[in-house]
């Protein structure tokens, strides 16, 4: 059985949390597996929790940059919470700067922020 | 890679969607994972969603029964959703009938009755 990572819709937001390093494969069907969602559910914003991931690989960085842009031209807000330290450095030495992607502390406050974005 | 089912935690809750069907190994490490996290996080409540289920076994019934009465026990308020007839089924036919849970149409529902009864 192929692990995927179960997005879980509140609202108008699709919520996911990373909870354990991903495989390469698990990476890109959570690709696909989001943009599907977000058209599925029309989906206004996306938040993405890595608060229990302290490492991530090259090829899962470019993943996770990927779908992230991915979703923002589908038209969805992303804010990602809990980046710890070597997630953040390998995202911006991978020269995956994330520019417009809005950042919280946790689940909760990214939730909040995307919430006051769209205006709820 | 073991597969493990994140557990979300949004303020005093935790949120947790059953998206693909469960393996033994899973049911039982969710098991496991689901307690942990309710005495780590002190959580008050927790919402299970099965929107995506629409069938489990009796060895997986089982779990999750025991999972929901575990989590009652720990102090925890349990609210399970979407699930659909031949879930219903299999939970009563083998005599789970979660008398005391809450239950829901989806995780949005179920999230507001659990705030509601927490006095949110």
């Amino acid at each position: 059985m192929n692990m995927r990572i179960p997005i879980l819709k509140l609202h108008d937001t699709l919520l996911i949390s990373i909870q354990w390093e991903l495989d390469d494969q698990t990476a890109l069907q959570f690709q696909e597996d989001l943009l599907h969602k977000i058209h599925e559910t029309s989906a206004r914003g996306v938040v993405i929790d890595f608060t229990s991931i302290d490492f991530i690989d090259s090829f899962i960085a470019k993943v996770l940059g990927d779908v992230i842009s991915m979703s923002k031209l589908m038209g969805a807000k992303v804010v990602i919470t809990g980046i710890q330290p070597a997630v953040a450095i390998t995202l911006i030495e991978l020269g995956i700067r994330l520019e417009e992607v809005m950042t919280a502390l946790d689940l909760e406050k990214g939730l909040e922020k995307l919430q006051r974005e769209l205006g709820d």
